[in-house]
């Protein structure tokens, strides 16, 4: 049993602000299925700290190839962001790889948050785009990292999946050579007509905004087209999430239809 | 200025209580949003709890045809269910009809969400369900109720505009004429399939159970078919909303190209 007041463990502790985070290029993964997650991607966890009752239950801590050292409920609630912590967090390295890297793998699907402000959001998205078989996700801005406890939660071990590109500037996100559509609840274009007309079959980069001020200028004046998910009913809009769901889907099936 | 004290503010403030609720058959909408929604519906609002500081800012709360009451900044925040109070309160009435009334109205696209846990998954696909231009939304079970704080702020005005079927039976969805869809990650039918051999262009009941547990067996059971929204990566799964959305919206375009 670590004592509470061990140097690693005030050193994981730490990563749950974004100043050390960002300084020591580490993070956090909380749970038990985003450490499993972290422990099936090769070089990513460095440590793991578990309470007494989650070595009990989750056996796989036991063959980890990574030191694995129990700590007090009190220390792992510690490290936790969530009310009800289950006893597990790893400390991983950060994962992000370059633009260019991504784009020299010929990608075909990729999601682009534009200064992101919610970081469920965040990980909602990553999770959907790795469901919908994207190559990469990319994240500008500096207000959210993906590394954020609440991002890394709602990815749902997504994080460890899809190549992520980090913290870029807008500006970045134009020549990639893919087609690039811009939603927007002002669109100019509908996500159906899209689909009709055979565009979403090219590889695209999608963009998405914030829920409560769409894409910035900037965003918008870089994209191939402004698009819409069509409203039907009375809502004003989707919320971001949703709308990300319904773009990056309607991509993937026109993509695999050919 | 309404005194903290005041019966009417004591009555609305026990409407966060979800069996209050249910006995006085009245619920409550905050924000302005959320408000401003409830106004425009007929027969809705009962009376408006308002701070000073939102009758300078909300002017359209002066032409309400319902009373508008001043209230202290303390006794809004008590008819508040956020971290953010924005002084602005609706008693509405319950806006629920009953099952036989939306089948009358020969609906085409129906969303049922199975004995759901999460408010905020109600009240956000409730407005996704609006958006994709459906006809109804059931909620079944008495677990979560439509009428939650944290749904009526999720579904950003939908509940208004949707009509909802509240707290029925399992049971009672089967023999609705409709084609029922139960989703299922193990579901024996690709969503792709289905929109390419032109079966969600029927009118389709759509059934959703939790994140967590998926659909009960009673709801499989009565279903047509049980539905996997593919994953084309490594994700386990989608979140219950983004698969929500996947799912109305692929039903909307198949019935609007016929």
């Amino acid at each position: 049993l670590l004592s509470d007041g061990n140097a690693r463990l005030a050193a994981a502790r730490r990563l749950t602000r974004r100043s050390a985070r960002r300084e020591s290029g580490r993070f956090l993964a909380e749970g038990p299925a985003a450490v499993q997650a972290a422990l099936q991607r090769p070089d990513t966890v460095i440590e793991v700290f578990a309470t007494a009752a989650a070595l009990v239950r989750y056996e796989w801590l036991r063959t980890a190839a990574v030191p694995v050292d129990e700590v007090s409920p009190a220390a792992a609630g510690a490290l936790s962001e969530t009310v009800t912590p289950q006893g597990v967090v790893a400390v991983c390295r950060s994962l992000d790889v370059p633009l260019d890297d991504v784009l020299a793998r010929a990608p075909r699907l990729v999601a682009a948050l534009v200064e992101p402000r919610d970081p469920g959001n965040v990980g909602t998205i990553l999770r959907t785009a790795d469901a919908a078989g994207a190559d990469a996700v990319i994240v500008s801005g500096d207000a959210v990292d993906v590394y954020n406890g609440k991002a890394v939660r709602a990815s749902a071990g997504s994080l460890f999946h899809v190549p992520v590109v980090a913290g870029i500037d807008v500006a970045d996100l134009g020549g990639t050579g893919l087609t690039t559509l811009a939603t927007s609840g002002q669109g100019d274009t509908d996500l159906d007509t899209l689909a009709d007309d055979g565009s979403l079959a090219a590889p695209t980069l999608w963009l998405f905004g914030t829920e409560a001020h769409g894409l910035p200028d900037a965003a918008l004046k870089l994209a191939d087209r402004t698009v819409r998910v069509p409203i039907y009913g009375q809502a004003e809009s989707l919320n971001l999430a949703a709308a990300a769901a319904v773009c990056l889907y309607a991509s993937a099936r026109a993509q695999r239809r050919g």
